[in-house]
């Protein structure tokens, strides 16, 4: 049997650099934006409009959409939500349509939007996407959102843990040294990766902004077990 | 005391995400050009000129001088030296200037070359390079030159060695994700890393080429006790 390909894409700014129009991406923002979209949907949203800028986002509030928007951790005035998973867990979004704008992961929803099909990625959702990525005999571009097209290392470690359940499957395979770096660094830091993570930048920087909660919720497995993707401007479950 | 900063960049490409005017600038290319450069300067070469192109290292070579170029791994038909670090262990490199233009390295000092000092770093220099950029009191960048602008697992590895290195000294600080998970990777795989790398893609590349030799040879540290700093379009051994 012929075996998938796996790459790791640590920055939406290197993405052209691993073109390949077959593939399948799966969008990585642990803290906190695919998260928060993973939550989103397992608590009923009907769509949500990822998009760059908050101008966007201010825009479709005021046509009447529920609108979401987070710059460097923290939710924007007048929005009706941020970032956290928790502000989506609410009666008042079930069969909603939510317009998203955050500082890393909708860019890199942005820099992915002509693949052949984008998916969102997080803890949350692990077990039942990577189930589905196996199923798809399709290659996987696994796209970090990082830090401002910087390297972060609780994306990257997502990666390789996912990479890892599909190498496992033995239906694929993987040559880049990223996909080797960031299974190393699952590997180091897997049995507990709250400890691991706490010199990261971003924790720090949500540290400050006291939102531990968030980032425990955000690095527990399997708690939103639904696959959001791309269908042209909006984002679906998958059937 | 203040500290000074450390920062890690996995790409040529993404250097200009770390501009910073006052800051060292170490380029990275263990597999094998930068290796290579701290060999010839320890054998007795009295300067370098990187070049981008192979264009340019045959310019200068029809006009007398030495020229390496190395594509792919390859040593390129028609010049003098390519990327081993063997050929240069030569006598009649004693007193030359050397031209030479590989596939990353070159690129990576090319990317760096208005930083405020531009040296080169390898395993073959890391103590005497560690105690040196102690000295300085100076921010820290290290560009690894990765492979065609993608993360490579080796120069990542090294650029954590020497942060560790730095971080040792209490003089230095760091908030980046990159540095954090190369330290991390240096300390899983520092026992043997050799074997830590047996899976790189880079490896592969060159063990298909028969150049373990060369593998083993960069991965040993201060066998090359000199510091390649570029002085305009030269590079030189640091006074």
């Amino acid at each position: 049997m012929q075996k998938n390909d796996i790459q790791i894409c640590y920055s939406p700014s290197q993405f052209p650099l691993f073109a390949n129009d077959n593939a399948i991406v799966v969008v990585i923002d642990i803290f906190r934006a695919t998260s928060a979209i993973c939550t989103a949907f397992h608590y009923g949203v009907e769509r949500m409009i990822p998009v760059a800028t908050v101008e966007e986002a201010a825009l479709y509030q005021q046509k009447g959409f529920l609108a979401a928007a987070e710059r460097n951790g923290e939710k924007i005035d007048g929005f009706d939500f941020g970032n956290s998973p928790f502000s989506y867990m609410e009666e008042r979004i079930k069969g909603q349509t939510i317009v998203l704008s955050t500082t890393n992961g909708t860019q890199a929803i942005h820099a992915a939007r002509n693949a052949y099909k984008v998916v969102v990625g997080s803890f949350l959702n692990i077990s039942l996407l990577s189930k589905w990525l196996i199923e798809q005999q399709r290659d996987v571009i696994f796209l970090c959102a990082g830090w401002k097209n910087k390297f972060n290392l609780e994306d990257s470690i997502y990666a390789g843990a996912v990479a890892q359940r599909l190498l496992d499957s033995e239906r694929f395979i993987s040559y880049c040294d990223s996909t080797l770096a960031s299974r190393y660094l699952f590997e180091q830091g897997r049995k507990d990766l709250y400890a691991f993570l706490q010199h990261s930048a971003h924790r720090h920087r949500l540290h400050k902004l006291n939102l531990d909660k968030d980032i425990r919720y955000c690095l527990e497995p399997d708690q939103a077990p639904v696959i959001p993707v791309l269908s042209g401007e909006y984002l679906m479950k998958v059937n």
